[in-house]
């Protein structure tokens, strides 16, 4: 779709919103929005597509209580300052918007976290991202080196960009929209989505990227939203296997199913989100055992961390079952930068290569 | 210096250090270490340089108690470590060397803190800074967007990249290793430092650097050592105003003092990390009072940092004292994004214009 048609029906969609609440108030109904809760037990696995998503349970929010009819006056707010900002081809943060608010009155936001949500309960309502809206997060995404050339759109024309050779040691860095990137053309076997930045730039000096055709993309800890997105795309639109390296505690291997299967905070656009065929690399519990690395003992919360995720659904297979059992009776973690105790190259030499082989990523 | 000179030079220096062990053993002396103690009270403003330094106060450690001894042990591993990888052009992170130590039995760090101190200890020893040892930490540098050329040495060659035509909407991220950058060339009038992405994603999108002719630099809160590095090279290579863009709170203050006048850690490499000639554009005081901004209470936390701002050599003007007195009795503070609240305009078309012409930064 181009960039016109786009905008044409992101306006349209937005204000079907106001155009119901007219049409409900001129039949002498009170203008009312209705939206799936937005809970964990409203939470669903799609089997078609593979990703979590919300349920049948809806709220139904009638502008009958102050509350209510508050909460209203605000979407219609911000409402018109999407469509103003879109017609005019402005964008700006969602801290900006809630700044602006500042001027709306009884409409004002009391705290960002509201503002927020009100624009997840608009992206719901409308089908559509807040990318769209022309909204963006204060976050950057995530940077990207290897064998992929894109086009990003900018405001000074489209620029054309390889992620190896016409950037510096640190990447390309992804905008916070990426629905602005066309993914031109690559030359890749494999994507590896990397926690840590320490060892995304062991991987780029060790020229893994080169020897194995692999894009690395650096996740910063737990990834953006444009940073998921991203790994969605190119896993879709080029067919590459993504695996995703972490360190090895239960807070990574929620990053990585952040990856695999999205979050509850954006199950609407899990789709768009999730790379269900994601698969985890390490750093596993068999790995800290077999390899010895050197660990830290787990604390109480990485010990509740791991036992909530026995009983979380996105983890409900035997691969994690028997890795979360043996960490707890290990009692340790490890960083992925632990493997630099057996020297700089062995992650690349010798533990990359054995775990895609054994993943079937890198065919012998 | 070329790139070959660089290296011998940083080897001798470093293998200097044993040298010394080595007479002082063979004299029949205790090897020993002499340097400046690393406390607040041993840190002096240098006139000619107008940046804070270490004094004359030093520390004696000798290898006649096991601590010492231990200590020395510690820096002698390091040496060895560091010596190899200068050879071997690899390098390493702060936290590979620290995992890398677990194979060194007595000498083993015990904490990451540990091993990053000494390796500032070795700087002060050497007179060579830690990106000369391919040591480099995890945090990225900063983003830079506007008329600016840069040279950067890559293991894949050297890449020439114009930050405002080169690169995507998020500009051009700096290496870990500033001395790997050659500033080639530039058409600005100034350079801005911006302490948050949502300040620095809006000049950007309102064209400021075109309109202003400005190198638009992302701090990314408090800034990493290479983006103190950048922001001297700017100010010194090119005789650019520097001027520092922040929110108006004390821990932002520091920020600006940090790029200006250097920290307490690096004070042994204060002049080429600060810049003693940037100047702090905003959040003052006197603006949230001036144009109403939205504004938070400060808490128990901000009046004491700003108290003790007061007391803190780096502040003791009467711009600041003032700006810190009417802060203490507004009992405000405010975000840079905070001008928002008068449109997405308002501090490109009015607020920075007005202070950089204030400053003499933008004649009229």
């Amino acid at each position: 779709m181009d960039k016109e048609a786009r905008k044409k029906e992101t306006l349209n969609k937005l204000l079907g919103i106001p155009r119901q609440w007219y049409s409900q108030m001129t039949r002498g109904d009170l203008p009312s929005i209705t939206m799936p809760t937005r809970t964990k037990k409203n939470i669903e696995y799609d089997e078609d597509t593979e990703v979590w998503k919300y349920g049948d349970r809806e709220r139904l929010r009638e502008a009958g209580s102050e509350k209510s009819a508050l909460h209203i006056l605000k979407m219609a707010y911000v409402i018109w300052f999407i469509r103003h900002q879109i017609v005019e081809n402005r964008s700006s943060t969602l801290r900006e918007l809630y700044y602006i608010s500042e001027g709306w009155k009884r409409a004002k936001f009391g705290a960002q976290n509201d503002s927020n949500l009100l624009i997840e309960d608009l992206e719901i309502l409308t089908d559509v991202q807040r990318e769209q809206f022309n909204l963006r997060p204060e976050e950057d995404g995530a940077s990207i080196f290897g064998p992929l050339k894109i086009r990003e759109e900018t405001r000074r024309g489209p620029k054309e960009i390889h992620c190896g050779n016409d950037v510096g040691e640190t990447g390309y860095q992804i905008p916070t929209n990426v629905e602005k990137l066309e993914l031109v053309d690559h030359d890749a076997k494999m994507v590896i989505a990397i926690e840590t930045g320490g060892m995304y730039a062991r991987l780029i000096e060790n020229g893994f990227d080169e020897k194995y055709d692999a894009i690395l993309v650096h996740l910063k800890g737990q990834p953006a939203r444009s940073t998921r997105r991203v790994l969605n795309r190119l896993a879709k639109e080029f067919e590459l296997p993504v695996t995703v390296f972490t360190d090895g505690d239960p807070w990574s291997y929620r990053i990585y199913a952040s990856v695999a299967y999205g979050s509850i905070k954006s199950a609407h656009i899990s789709e768009i989100l999730a790379t269900p065929s994601a698969r985890f690399i390490g750093v596993q519990p068999t790995d800290i055992r077999d390899y010895d690395l050197p660990s830290d003992k787990l604390t109480d919360q990485d010990i509740s961390a791991l036992r909530a995720e026995l009983t979380d659904p996105r983890f409900a297979t035997d691969y994690w079952r028997e890795q979360i059992d043996l960490q707890l009776s290990l009692n340790l973690k490890s960083e992925q930068q632990a493997f630099a105790a057996r020297g700089l190259d062995f992650v690349t030499d010798e533990y990359l290569p054995a775990r895609l082989s054994e993943m079937g990523v890198l065919k012998r």
